[in-house]
């Protein structure tokens, strides 16, 4: 039996690949950048109003005399004549400056007569006004880099640029497999020896958290061929995650489906609760997790360990871990590290009660996951924790 | 021109409609529950053995003799037979005990002889490995409470319980308008004059963050009659966004659109930057958000106000405000509240360069706005600051 942060190292040294795709950028939230994008434009892309006013060109006028008001030109159009030395145009918020105009005066500073305006603002400079051309992105320059994440101000901006496709780091292909003669599905009726099958469900919110929908999810009976045929139909997919049926029982076929399925065992069973036979194996590329199937075991080893598999495929961590101090004394067994729920509140950290592995309403009501250090026994109020948040 | 406080406050007085709906459980994730879900069934549903050993009754057996192996049951089935005194029967995890039963000794503590086994386990009590009917849940009783946000772990906990379908808070019908006779669609070709349109990807990735996907997104020329005939289309949206043509230069048309579809003006303008023409306004129960069309005034009126109206109608908070020390000092104008891009590290905050409105190149990379009051000129670096988390 291996220790939790020898489990960890095997999980990251075995699942450090990635994909990559081109993806419409409207689709692209949340994803991370696998190249530069390189801006194909200057943005803005030509020197622009800032404000509603009068555009003309400063050096050549005097500072005093009224400028001849020959055009309009609106955000969205181009005025193709040259400004002559003491004209100017109204222009508008956003609108093209024309040849000739290097500076906008705002219309609240003008004085308007008849075909003439008439200028009374002291602070004006040349460039007062105008949004260069190229002053946010020019072209050719790296607008984001490589590993970037794709927040919706990273979308506008580069949708802004023209970009309509990027090259991102894709979701891997998830294969969920609950396994259990004594699962029905919710909303089905109950017969007695049966329970209701919610690992599936459970993982899949989950793994909704990480923007991910699983690509297959399916319920299978304890019957060895029945979980190898599965095992095998799902061998192309990036990870399979198991739940249930990684006992050493006599109706456990997990272990011994994979080992038909040629999946290599990386490790079975860590020195941890709840969890304790949890199993990690490997085909060709195939990252297979095969979770305990109390469904508090399950979700403690997907937040665990399956979603830094996930992260580091994607590129992106979602669950961060921090450090709080505990809100009470808490004393454990040792040789084994506990994962316990937890609930934050201002600045520390409560163990919730009923943590029981088939318990959940506990874990329905947590935000985090507590870890207690295998080693140790007693922990009292104040102390430091490592806590994953899971909210 | 009213203060943020104010329009803060008015959007809150005029947002507070709910609506519900009932949601299978799979789809629910995200959600809150809009009554308390009381448990249909007890669980776990019968006393079930939580390892793999030998059921028996406790009372009945001396504490010493053999006991005779009568049966078998694995999780799932059921074994309608008696148990006699000084009989066991072989079970596994999450298999029912039969009547007669209520005591396990794990497989680990046992000499098996023939059709007899021998118990070797001082810790032994009445009840020992035996995860009691109703321990988790009782029949009828309140599982999760109105108000309770879905988790992936609240999810799992109701599928346990039998429940496949939940009354929820619905998410909002939210449509968009983009307006401006200069806007082009990302991917197509540039001409002069002309910017490519990127609020409607950003504000669609926005309301992503919340789970949302907008119902329609549309793209307008500044004319006052397609635009009046663009808002009339969506005024049975609980939320209508519109950006760009707030202002009040020649062709801002919206705000007379919006007049001519009878929606009520509660606002227009209000003292910050950037954001200054935002608009809200209200047309029997649909709330319609005017934001001023520069990208970062878009994505900053949508975090600081828009958000807020849509947590309410979910009653789901995603963005926390939290306060930070100032990592610079940094120096404003009074009389307008600032919005600025901001970058936390540990403990601290830092206020991005390139602010200007039109800028979206900051935003791309910031987590999170920082909010500096409209009376203040000088802010010191330490100086606490209210930080609102976009990330």
């Amino acid at each position: 039996m291996i220790t939790v942060p020898e489990a960890r190292k095997l999980i990251h040294e075995n699942g450090l690949q990635t994909k990559v795709e081109m993806m419409f950028l409207n689709a692209a939230y949340g994803f991370v950048l696998a190249e530069p994008v390189l801006s194909p434009i200057d943005t803005p892309p030509f020197d622009q109003s800032a404000m509603d006013g009068y555009a003309f060109s400063f050096e050549t006028w005097d500072g005093k005399s009224d400028l001849f008001l020959n055009g309009e030109v609106q955000a969205g159009n181009y005025l193709a004549q040259n400004l002559k030395p003491n004209e100017a145009i109204r222009i508008f918020t956003g609108a093209a400056l024309p040849l000739g105009a290097n500076t906008v005066v705002i219309q609240e500073n003008v004085i308007k007569n008849g075909k003439y305006i008439s200028i009374n603002d002291d602070k004006l400079i040349k460039g007062s006004n105008v949004r260069l051309q190229g002053s946010q992105t020019k072209n050719g320059e790296i607008a984001l880099p490589e590993g970037h994440y794709l927040s919706p101000a990273s979308i506008s901006f580069l949708a802004g640029l023209g970009i309509d496709k990027v090259k991102v780091y894709s979701n891997p292909v998830i294969s969920i497999i609950v396994t259990g003669k004594e699962l029905i599905k919710p909303g089905e009726a109950m017969s007695k020896g049966k329970i209701y099958e919610s690992n599936s469900l459970g993982l899949s919110a989950a793994l909704g958290q990480m923007n991910i929908v699983p690509a297959s999810v399916e319920m299978v009976d304890d019957d060895e061929d029945k979980i190898t045929n599965a095992i095998n139909n799902q061998l192309s997919s990036d990870i399979i995650i198991l739940s249930g049926g990684v006992s050493v029982g006599d109706y456990d076929f997990v272990i011994s489906s994979l080992q038909k399925c040629a999946v290599k065992e990386i490790f079975h069973k860590v020195k941890q609760k709840p969890g304790k036979p949890f199993y990690f194996g490997k085909h060709q590329q195939t990252l297979v997790f095969g979770l305990p199937g109390n469904p508090a075991s399950v979700l403690t080893c997907f937040y665990e360990y399956v979603a830094n598999a996930i992260s580091s495929f994607i590129k992106k961590e979602y669950f961060k871990k921090i450090s709080l101090p505990l809100s009470n004394d808490y004393k454990k067994k040792p040789g084994m590290t506990f994962f316990l729920k937890g609930k934050t509140k201002l600045n520390e950290v409560s163990i919730l009660e009923n943590q029981a592995s088939y318990l959940l309403n506990s874990f329905a009501v947590a935000d985090c996951i507590i870890e207690l250090e295998e080693d140790k026994e007693q922990f009292l109020k104040g102390e430091m924790v490592e806590v994953l948040m899971i909210d």
